[in-house]
């Protein structure tokens, strides 16, 4: 079960001005599940996305990618899950491109004004015909009050649907942030099995908006895994409606670092989410890295503990195997490490400093912090100032359960 | 189970004159099982040992690289599982140097003369007064004939001993290569939990033998990876007693290249039933990377193929979910791979080409080749001659069982 996370409650979600919401259940891999999702922005919206790294990156990645570069004004946005569109060569560009054209022709705008999103299994070839099929149902019931459910309707192996809002007042105006995001497998920083969706009804000018996307990203959903597996399909996408009467052209703007402030909360809750909902997690777990030369090798070490199957399974099993973390923190690839400065704490435990256990160490006060289901890991290298944070999950046997059958 | 992989038979592993082993049950950690072997050399012997690049190294490992660098005379090796000495500061080696001393004072040695090996929990301090108290059964069961009781010694979690022995015959001479190792969990590249020790009585000189066993190193443990966590206390030591009376001094010797093979041979044997035992194991996986323009990028991808837990799964599931094959070939790091170039192999299956599924592939034909016991991929970059084999196993319910009760 997520690990101190509920599905957003009804209302919690609040409406962007302008942006409408409608979902349907197109039968894209299983009946009865909404899995299709359109999204339209009004005229004036500005969008700004950052995708996979990945090579095999899913066809509707290189269309986004496109479209974006282009500059032409998005005017909406169409997700399915079941299929991930990823791993299908020239034909599968082609039937994403049919994909905007159907939904372009039914909304009266060009093919290239719709950013195409796709998650599910990959190297299968997409039924365009089904999505194409269920665009009339998502169109009659856009609504601005259906971020629940689009909640929902982008879920893949996500037991809970994720979303936030958060409002702030800019000169006496009300501003709304409302993001919602999807992935529990696959989530690896840079990114992950996720597609996250964070609007405001601010206007923000392109290059602004991309900034900010670019800086909130890298210490949100960058920072997050799960199995540190990189998937075809991640996108994280912001979107600045400007319905709001509130404009914010530069970071000296009134009202920029409230906004920013309150975008990263949004995304930043929506990353943690998503190893809340990790597959099979039963922790949370923070792993904490200071005392770096620089923000790059407090990042290997980050991700070295997060990786780790035998840290993760000792988490699982609520066991103190502590030395699995100096093990860890030993390959994370520093190679002038001394371990000598290094120190180890478990939540206020210290475990270990000068290349070993700390004297005082005692084994049942790591095993009581060990029981917990938020747990926090902090290594100080003691070689510097700098610091990074990155969150992941355990690892379970339903991780294996819920991967083995995952076609099935 | 170990994936077609028995324990040596009785008689299997063949003496080398002049090297003695003995074992004894010194309860280092859990009674009644045996934990402690020592290996005794004949004078002249010579020995060359690769560790673990974790800096995080354990205490033994520290002093088996001071006392091989002093040059002096090694006669004996004293290895125990249970406890791993590593984290455990300066505290750690002086008790690594008290195992040292005491076996020297026994046998009539000096200490630099004994290489310490630990293998086992992580940051606990080593029971030193137990391994001390157990030697002199260990010295009083001394034989050239207890290969296979020292082989079952140095198990941890290994489900079955490992040991192969090879015979070749040099300038009508006959000359024994014996090895055996241990190892199942923490096993990864440059490298494992792992301990290998392989003997020859063939004399060889003091910069080739160094130079055979890191060649040798580097196509056997440093190729096989179970869950890419490195260990604390990897170690591969390679030692020519020089009693058959055959001498090779360079690469130019009669011989050489037929003793190379032969300890290769079993080097390599020893490697791959590290997977074949590999925690939890059900099936045994060759990934072969072809087509690279050098061998680093081809390691990349077939390190990234080996690490992946989502791939694991499937595999232990027999699930041709191969959709995470290209994934991860797209994550693997190769900033410039053009995926049209790459096909993709499961068995003699093409599953993929063009960046996509290949138009002939067959599901239920990759479905059987999932169903068996032994599983090759073969990915071809399609941009190089250069290629690289890894090898490891699937994740499977009991790695994380084992995993999470491995301290109970």
């Amino acid at each position: 079960m997520p690990v101190n996370l509920t599905a957003p409650a009804p209302g919690s979600l609040l409406p962007i001005e302008g942006i409408q919401l409608g979902v349907a259940e197109a039968g894209v891999r299983k009946a009865n599940r909404k899995d299709l999702l359109v999204m339209t922005l009004p005229e004036g919206a500005r969008v700004a996305g950052v995708f996979t790294q990945n090579r095999f990156c899913a066809a509707p990645v290189t269309l986004c990618r496109e479209f974006l570069a282009a500059g032409v004004p998005i005017r909406a946005l169409v997700v399915n899950t079941g299929n991930a569109n990823a791993g299908t060569g020239a034909d599968g560009m082609a039937r994403a491109r049919h994909v905007c054209e159907a939904l372009a022709g039914q909304l009266g705008c060009q093919p290239e004004q719709v950013l195409p999103f796709s998650t599910g299994v990959i190297m299968e070839p997409l039924p365009f015909e089904r999505i194409e099929a269920g665009l009339p149902t998502c169109i009659a019931n856009l609504s601005e009050s259906h971020w629940e459910v689009a909640a929902e309707a982008i879920m893949t192996t996500d037991i809970v649907a994720k979303g936030l809002s958060r409002q702030l007042e800019i000169d006496g105006r009300t501003v709304t942030v409302t993001g919602i995001a999807k992935g529990s497998g696959m989530i690896h920083p840079n990114m992950a099995t996720m597609l996250g969706y964070v609007a405001t009804d601010a206007a923000v000018s392109q290059p602004l908006l991309e900034r900010m996307l670019k800086a909130i990203a890298n210490v949100s959903f960058n920072r997050v895994t799960v199995d540190g597996d990189t998937s075809t399909n991640d996108s994280f996408v912001l979107i600045a409606a400007g319905t709001s009467g509130v404009s914010i052209d530069s970071e000296s703007s009134a009202g920029y670092e409230a906004l920013h402030a309150a975008v990263r909360e949004v995304a930043l809750f929506l990353a943690q989410a998503l190893a809340r909902d990790g597959e099979g997690a039963t922790k949370f777990v923070t792993i904490e890295v200071s005392g770096g030369r620089n923000g790059e090798e407090c990042l290997k070490v980050g991700k070295a503990i997060a990786h780790s199957p035998l840290i993760k399974t000792a988490l699982f099993a609520s066991d103190p195997n502590l030395g699995r973390l100096l093990a860890a923190i030993g390959y994370a690839g520093i190679a002038d490490l001394d371990v000598n400065t290094v120190r180890l704490w478990l939540g206020p435990v210290l475990v270990a400093e000068n290349g070993g256990r700390h004297p005082a160490y005692v084994e049942a006060e790591a095993a009581a912090v060990m029981k917990g289901s938020e747990i926090t890991i902090h290594v100080d290298l003691g070689r510097g100032a700098a610091a990074e944070t990155v969150w992941t999950c355990d690892f379970s046997y339903d991780y294996v359960r819920i991967n083995a059958e995952y076609r099935s």
